[in-house]
């Protein structure tokens, strides 16, 4: 069941309905106003993030109605007045959103959605799109790190039974094979978006038989195409990988023996998985995998590579699923303009003493540079609206705080990040399957700099404005002080 | 749309597919077995958690069925034969589960629920009991925690915005409720719940007017009842509070200026506050409240309480609804036993390098002990199930690792905290309202010693073995080393 058939109309804060009827109470039913959609700081000291969520913000903005059940919870908190409640009867979203595709990296302080909409409208989607999105990005942020690590060894996620509840398991694998894990272990996220689900025998099998043999034996006889056999209910090395061995070689072909693997979710993983190799392959099982599992991240996986542990594939649970290490992605959703009667954008700042804090006006796009020589993204540009980048001229970019660090692009294509999503509350865009946009995220990682990808000190990429928006927001905040 | 109406049924880990059908496929379709839901540790080093989360399993439990998608899903996977997915048509929870109420103090290594079952049903059931679980009791202990700290002040859940999707807003919500929260922003989980859903306006509602005055003298006149004006949006004391006094002194009559507030939510509060209180105190506003909000948890609001800050209230978003600095609790689902054929209880252990893991063993009850003088539980006992404690009779508690440390009870009551919930596959439980639960859990709380409810380092509270079962358990770690 998707979003679109669970009626989350109401799943918003209830200050965006307070809101909504003081718009709709102070002649703003229709005034045109811009939100955008931007974070300013990437999880974990990381350099990159990766969006993810669109799919399920269309789907609730198709959604939207208030039926009677809602029309009457509202009514029962007795500040609502019935012209409001009236209005609510046929209250659809009918704006604007343009969005960054999912599985495109995104930096702080870009816009990665932006909402056109009347007031009380773009109001209203605020709670929604940043939950989706904050949910989703966080994820795939993580996986996309963890699986970095990985280091071409495939990941599964494995986190469903220490979500946050059914959909952070549910849309939390869909956002963690987005990232580039290989598979999950949530069968629902399989039914609904074909992420491959996998996954063989807990401790609970072993120990419903009289021995550990036994349930290993009765494992390959019902699954002998791929038996992976969970070594340590009992004791790994002592007991585990011996009567794995013991079972494969009993009960499976020469070509099915060429698919099998053991799974280790406790103690040491370096030492372990070396022993178990050894043993292994002193057995003949060369071609037997090794799995590991048990509250790993990209730090554990990095270092336990580095000491040579003898991994083919990963498991990764609440670390990931969780974002254990910084499980709060911080998108915001703040007005950047209006439209007066005339349709003209004034646009709106929000000041803060603290200058990161600060944001950028205006109906904006953003735009990736791409160098025409190394096909790699050199930096990101937001701009306004109207402005169109010409690919056969030098493009002067400069850092939009130390203004005297400037750099003229020459040689270089540019990339419209931001697509028209609704345009008059139709949506005009078509989510794509999530194989098309892990394949999306590969290519993307691809453009990128080492340095940007780095876990820790990344380089920071740089993200700058056009002149003619740094003017316009220096302006701004120019008249605001004065 | 509660969780029965969602067909959740495949939110599962594929492996419980994979054992469910390999027990049918070995003459286990109705062995019974037992499994215990327990976690080892208190998130944030903290001495008790808080459960939460069965009203929603008891929705799962009731609404298994595996429909024709499922089905031709599963068949889709090439490893299921037709006579398991004919059994599948028609399978459902037949089994027993005991659990400790909704709101009930609990504490780690103690079963919080139960599940007696055949082995491919109560395998089947446990990603997603430990998936609520999981959820629910992070958010209703880190509320708890956060509650306590504000030290009478009312504490509104703000989380939604970052939530991880959809259910970890709404039962985030309902969980805070349960731990402690006065209310929340999510208008979905009053709804639903019936928790109280409050919240006035955004700092887009201050931008969207040409100045703040007009912005609050415009929510003053739509909510004269209880505005609380978010005074930051430029500048909170230059500006934001001279202006909520002139609008609050224009717009209200007398008895309307008793229940206003302004909110700050950025700054630093203990400085914030205190001027905010002189300026409203000097204009005569002295009923007037002050709401904080901006990254708060335990930590920061015990520290400006500490110091001083003037606050009458408080939101807490992300750091709540995530749990942020330990996002994840860590209940696990054990194989306690299994039957044999003549209903013989056969208890099972795991065993575990790490003593800590090491699970107890059989079909199992739960006390709390409570002393007859204080009213204050004393410790919990871990039986097994047909254990009857005596209470006219001294009982003699004894610590399960050092079993030199004994205490003998007298003067106490006991209270059996696992009740049925599902009897042959029936619920035999109705859950009571949120409002019950959040009271049970005050009274659970003001029964417990200080001691155990610090922040750091409280006292252990006792969770000790009845005789019976530590010699069952040392019985079966005897046989198992020997």
């Amino acid at each position: 069941m998707n979003i679109s058939d669970r009626h989350l109309t109401l799943l918003c804060d209830f200050y965006e309905m307070t809101m909504a009827r003081g718009y709709f109470a102070s002649g703003m039913k229709d005034k045109i106003s811009y939100f955008d959609v931007f974070f300013r700081k990437v999880p974990d000291g990381g350099g990159y993030a990766i969006a993810a969520g669109l799919e399920q913000i269309i789907e609730y903005i198709k959604s939207i109605r208030f039926d009677d059940d809602d029309i009457e919870y509202l009514r029962s908190k007795n500040i609502f007045d019935e012209k409001f409640l009236d209005y609510l009867k046929t209250f659809r979203f009918t704006g604007d959103i343009y969005a960054v595709e999912e599985g495109t990296v995104i930096f702080p302080h870009e816009p990665i959605l932006t909402v056109r909409a009347p007031a009380p409208e773009a109001q209203f989607v605020e709670t929604f799109i940043l939950l989706i999105l904050n949910h989703q990005c966080l994820v795939a942020t993580k996986a996309s790190r963890i699986v970095r690590a990985a280091d071409g060894r495939p990941v599964s996620e494995f986190g469903s039974r220490r979500a946050h509840g059914p959909d952070a398991a549910i849309y939390g694998a869909r956002a963690a094979y987005i990232g580039g894990c290989a598979s999950t272990a949530c069968a629902l996220s399989d039914k609904m978006f074909g992420v491959p689900a996998g996954g063989t025998m807990a401790h609970s099998w072993v120990q419903m038989f009289d021995t550990e043999y036994e349930a290993f034996v009765t494992y390959c006889k019902l699954y002998p195409k791929s038996p992976t056999l969970l070594v340590d209910t009992y004791n790994a090395l002592g007991s585990g990988i011996p009567n794995a061995i013991k079972a494969f070689k009993e009960c499976l072909t020469e070509e099915e023996l060429k698919h099998t693997a053991i799974r280790l979710d406790s103690g040491d993983i370096t030492y372990l998985t070396k022993k178990a190799r050894k043993m292994l392959d002193a057995a003949g099982l060369t071609d037997c995998k090794i799995v590991v599992s048990n509250s790993l991240d990209e730090y554990i996986i990095r270092d336990i590579l580095i000491q040579g542990a003898e991994v083919d594939a990963f498991g990764v649970g609440e670390r990931m699923i969780t974002s254990k290490s910084e499980p709060v992605f911080g998108c915001v959703y703040k007005m950047s303009a209006v439209e007066d009667e005339n349709g003209k954008i004034i646009p709106k700042i929000k000041i803060s003493e603290n200058a990161a804090k600060i944001t950028n006006p205006d109906f904006k796009a953003l735009y990736r540079f791409y160098s025409k020589e190394t096909g790699k993204a050199e930096a990101d540009l937001i701009t306004l609206h109207d402005e169109e980048i010409d690919e056969s001229e030098p493009y002067e970019l400069f850092d939009p705080d130390y203004i005297w660090k400037r750099k003229i692009m020459t040689d270089f294509t540019v990339k419209k990040l931001l697509v028209p999503i609704f345009i008059n509350g139709e949506c005009v865009y078509e989510s794509p399957s999530v194989d098309k946009i892990k394949e999306r995220c590969k290519e993307e990682l691809a453009s990128m700099w080492d340095e940007v990808l780095r876990f820790e000190n990344p380089h920071n990429y740089y993200v700058d404005l056009s002149e003619k928006l740094w003017n316009e927001k220096h302006e701004l905040l120019k008249r605001r002080y004065n």
